[in-house]
């Protein structure tokens, strides 16, 4: 593995049973896949987000220039990463490692910030003089969801806080999301890769401080979101959409459930999670022989602040989950009549 | 106009009768509609540009650590710019001004030579210490296409040699084309969206000096290139694709014959074109005149070392260029009544 930063569930899902990609496992809803396909009549000319702008931002009950459309929230982390010339940028770990993946492909030197368990957010742990804060709400792969107090309280003058919510479309209602809160220095990115079933697409959007998102836009390369993404972002961001995402994620807290209790059952140490995969404990080498067995969990090795005893399992529907309990009593049957 | 340097004809043509994108007039081929909207299918896994990376490589004999497949010429032109602290990077102009707009957006501080007219390229004109230069064959706005020597002439050792050939599908045979050429330093790169008319998809892709490619893989953004673009790329450098790229020159180039002898019998000097565009001194004051006739051609002044008695007029079919002549001689009839 060259960079583990740089290291993602779906290189390990190929040819696999997947429960490594936490991308939610029902088919795409109707009106989505007309998106999609309608937008193909729109390739012929270059692309426009203007539309998809103003969606997003009046999603979260704000003005245009206060979103931006990117290609992914991947592309938002470049944008963040080139913004300025950080001194002390930190991130908080266990986290998604593109944020810091992305400062350092920049040239920066980043701090981080190692929470450990239950990898609840300190504050205190995070440096006075950080001009720049990352933190994932609720975080992969954690799948801790900090209060939005506990965020806010992270904001500083001077200083980038920026909160990367890819997921918090699992959590019903959004009770934590800083989406729609205007507090200066505070930019909040979202992906529409998970819940909508979409990453080949690249879409996603960063909503917050107007001054640092046009610092953000000047940083982006021209035409980076195509546009198939462009009409993703105002199909996904519609009262229709709002109604669908919530159910998603009404389904996705009965999944978990099932997951956690299987978990519980079997006797396997993990965390209480608010999104749509649950990190737990299975041990060393049990993510070797789930892959013998031709099941993908996501190693989190590479997470910063974790080892190879932790997996990381993408929650899906009971059917699909069973067969991966299965498969973990089986390893552990035999792991006891070794002894 | 907030950056000159920033201005594309897309937000000239909005509305008007285009000939101001320099995009194929006419209908995508079946085949690519059909890889279009197959990509679809494949948007619920990340994007994996593997296959798209080998086409584009086969397509000019090189395997596949020689091509990168990137988000149309935009983003390879912000790798570039990214993939070393230059220290004194050349550009080339007239010519596109994206190059130069990505070097300044990164942070250099660019040296511009300038052609004049008729704009053929004099490297004595090129510092020797430049340790990037960035040339377009045939050239953005000016339609000139250099010979392959007087582009290698330029190769130094610790040089980097980018040639943009964003246009050279419009030149039957290809036979000043870099692509497939191994020479230390050198890379190429490629765009799809003008001659196949997917200007929305974002499909390009760079090819040349393998260090140099891996060094611009490093600095890209994960999945930066979505599946539909990716699938683009497989379909349009197929042996198919090649066929139908030249049968499309050749359209160009007759189409572009009918363009020149309508400007020459109007008296309107212009520069002789390889490319799918015309330079033309039509006065100062005809693109405005032109855009109130409910006409676009592109402004040609935000090109460094042009000023506002030129513009950039697309390559149309026959009926389309009419249009626009009739109006250019009412405007010249008008103007000779003013006198």
């Amino acid at each position: 593995m060259a960079d583990p930063l740089r290291h993602h569930g779906d290189v390990e899902a190929r040819g696999l049973l997947d429960l490594a990609v936490n991308v939610y496992d029902g088919p795409r809803p109707r009106w989505l896949d007309e998106a999609l396909l309608g937008s193909l009549d729109a390739v012929g000319a270059y692309p426009d987000p203007t539309a998809a702008r103003a969606a997003a931002a009046a999603r979260h009950g704000r003005p245009p220039a206060e979103a931006l459309v990117t290609a992914g929230a991947a592309e938002a982390f470049t944008l963040v990463a080139r913004l300025r010339p950080w001194h002390r940028p930190v991130v908080v770990h266990p986290q998604f490692t593109e944020p810091h993946a992305a400062l350092e492909q920049a040239g920066h030197a980043v701090t981080s910030v190692l929470l450990h368990e239950p990898f609840t957010l300190d504050p205190a742990l995070v440096p006075e003089d950080a001009d720049l804060v990352v933190v994932g709400n609720p975080t992969n792969p954690t799948g801790v969801l900090h209060p939005a107090e506990a965020l806010t309280g992270l904001a500083r003058p001077g200083r980038l806080l920026v909160v990367d919510e890819a997921f918090m479309d699992c959590v019903p209602g959004e009770p934590e999301s800083l989406a729609g809160l205007r507090l200066p220095g505070l930019v909040v990115i979202r992906s529409l890769t998970k819940h909508w079933g979409i990453p080949g697409v690249r879409a996603g959007y960063v909503v917050g401080d107007p001054d640092a998102v046009a610092g953000l836009e000047r940083a982006q390369t021209p035409w980076s979101v195509g546009t198939t993404a462009a009409a993703a972002v105002v199909a996904c961001t519609s009262a229709r959409a709002a109604r669908e995402a919530r159910h998603r994620a009404e389904r996705i807290r009965e999944w978990r459930e099932h997951l956690e209790k299987g978990l519980a059952g079997l006797g396997i140490h993990h965390l209480p999670s608010a999104a749509s995969f649950v990190l737990a404990q299975v041990g060393d080498g049990v993510h070797a022989r789930l892959r013998e067995a031709g099941i993908a969990v996501r190693r989190a090795d590479t997470f910063p602040g974790l080892d190879g005893r932790w997996v990381r399992i993408a929650v899906r529907p009971p059917e699909t989950t069973d067969q991966m309990l299965v498969e973990l009593e089986n390893l552990r049957t035999i792991g006891r009549r070794a002894i």
